[in-house]
């Protein structure tokens, strides 16, 4: 019988779980809402009780198990150890033994973020590339990076927290990271949504976004796409701090690509366009023309970054 | 007999070179001008003869020495390609294959910045990590990343470029790389003098600083210790730059302590202490309070990580 294993990514609301060969491909997949009872203390064995359950409901063989992946919202240290889980309640624990002792199964954990920068890299937009920088634009701005093929998790399992990266020393407001300045408040689709109604107020410039009922991030790339010179000017703000901070990155660890996801994404290609641009103007000679893709896995790269780094656990 | 291996350093103005046996200890050193002929194309030559006439010298045999490390001014790819070598003349050329068909040896060749911080991960100020990166503040700032024990090439070996990264959009002062507003236009030793320059000329403050025949980096640095105001605004603010790059990249790899080397960093804990006050405003909590180590090794960071290099490719 194929050898498989299971891929998983807890987020704040949802679980989501997948079932792989170990070739890769997904043979199945699960979404169930992340059990939030007492701060979160029940997710990790709520998910270790589907697992067991798909378990037996599939007839699998535990010898063919080779084990989980989990990807988890917040740092982990390459050995499983989780030191704050601000989203799931959870104190220092464990996740890949507490996960292990559930379902007698070899597990391997990560952060979220990085887990779907490694999906992205093996089965999505930063295929065939082994050094990577993913980015996330969402409700925050989530980063990962891939060395060599592996995720980068850093001393602290802090390793790729792009999105609270020091961009704008002279803002007022704070960042949910407690810190100010930091890129997620311009570049996640929150934060472009307050730089366009900044914009609005500051100026008496005509624009379609003065129509609009509610602003998004959405209506933000629609508008500039459309030529609206407001909302553009929106967008270049939002794409030259990414650009910024991109060139910062690449500066550290000179990767061969930038693969960005999350739902502000969605915009295509004017969004990796104008990044490239002010990326362009900031970093040194040998780090110009870096590849900039848009991400393929959407919300699938979670469980399939978490399936290829417990298969990486065996040299797959 | 027992095993030996060489250390090269290669710089602008000269050539070091180390013996060493294979557990670190330096049996031997030497320096040499380096070979500046038709714009630097006889360096490596140079730099291999050298090795064999000390080999020859020290009736040394060839099956007793693993081979040689070399550290290069410029990006060098993990396969030894150099793409561009400004300061030394070369177009492209793969050092490491012409070195070896000099010499008959294995040689592995790496940035200088990135080898000197192996040096001093191995036997200098950041001996017990395995997550460091290495800034030495001198005529320039170089920088070197070390993951898991490994130097962070970089897909074009610009990894560690951290000299210029991003610190100041509003600079109108081009810097030697081209771009403007780098971090080594503020906190290398002629970026600092320059800040204290400007500074004095911009305000009426009196100052140790203006009874100086000739202002440098160590007068800056030695009029701020004996409490002179203006002096220590200079230290602040080329301290500030260097604690938000450093802030940038622990947000981006998460390493375990920054080791502070070159002639700047001989001003001690006073650099040490103002880098660490604006470092722990700029990240997230995860990432306060990592280690500020000055270098141990001067000069010799180079010879050292040149040796260990070399050393780590038969996994020592």
């Amino acid at each position: 019988m194929r050898q498989v294993c299971f891929g998983i990514d807890i987020g704040g609301t949802a679980v989501k779980a997948g079932l792989f060969d170990a070739e890769g491909k997904l043979l199945d997949k699960w979404s169930f809402p992340t059990k939030r009872t007492e701060e979160g203390k029940d997710i990790v064995a709520d998910a270790a009780e589907f697992i067991n359950g798909k378990i037996a409901e599939l007839k699998l063989q535990k010898e063919n198990i080779i084990g989980i992946g989990v990807g988890i919202p917040g740092p982990v240290k390459d050995n499983g150890d989780v030191l704050e889980l601000a989203n799931l309640g959870h104190g220092y624990f464990n996740i890949a033994e507490e996960m292990k002792s559930r379902t007698g199964l070899n597990v391997k954990a990560g952060n979220d973020a990085n887990v779907a920068a490694l999906g992205e890299l093996w089965q999505g937009g930063g295929k065939g590339y082994r050094n990577m920088v993913f980015v996330t634009l969402g409700t925050g701005v989530g980063g990962g990076i891939i060395l060599n093929g592996s995720i980068l998790a850093g001393s602290n399992g802090a390793g790729g927290e792009i999105g609270h990266i020091l961009v704008n020393e002279e803002e007022m407001v704070t960042c949910g990271c407690g810190k100010r300045g930091c890129l997620e408040q311009y570049a996640s689709a929150t934060g472009i949504v307050r730089l366009a109604k900044n914009t609005l107020e500051e100026s008496e410039e005509p624009s379609k976004l003065r129509e609009a009922d509610e602003i998004s991030a959405k209506t933000v790339f629609d508008c500039a796409k459309e030529g609206d010179a407001l909302a553009m000017a929106v967008v270049d703000k939002a794409c030259h701090y990414l650009g910024i901070v991109f060139s910062h990155i690449a500066q550290v660890i000179d990767p061969e690509a930038f693969v960005i996801g999350g739902g502000v994404s969605k915009a295509g290609e004017i969004l990796t366009e104008n990044i490239k641009k002010h990326y362009n103007k900031y970093v040194m000679t040998t780090l110009k023309n870096k590849e900039f893709k848009l991400a393929t896995l959407g919300n699938d790269a979670g469980i399939y970054g978490s399936a290829k780094m417990i298969l990486s656990t065996i040299g797959r």
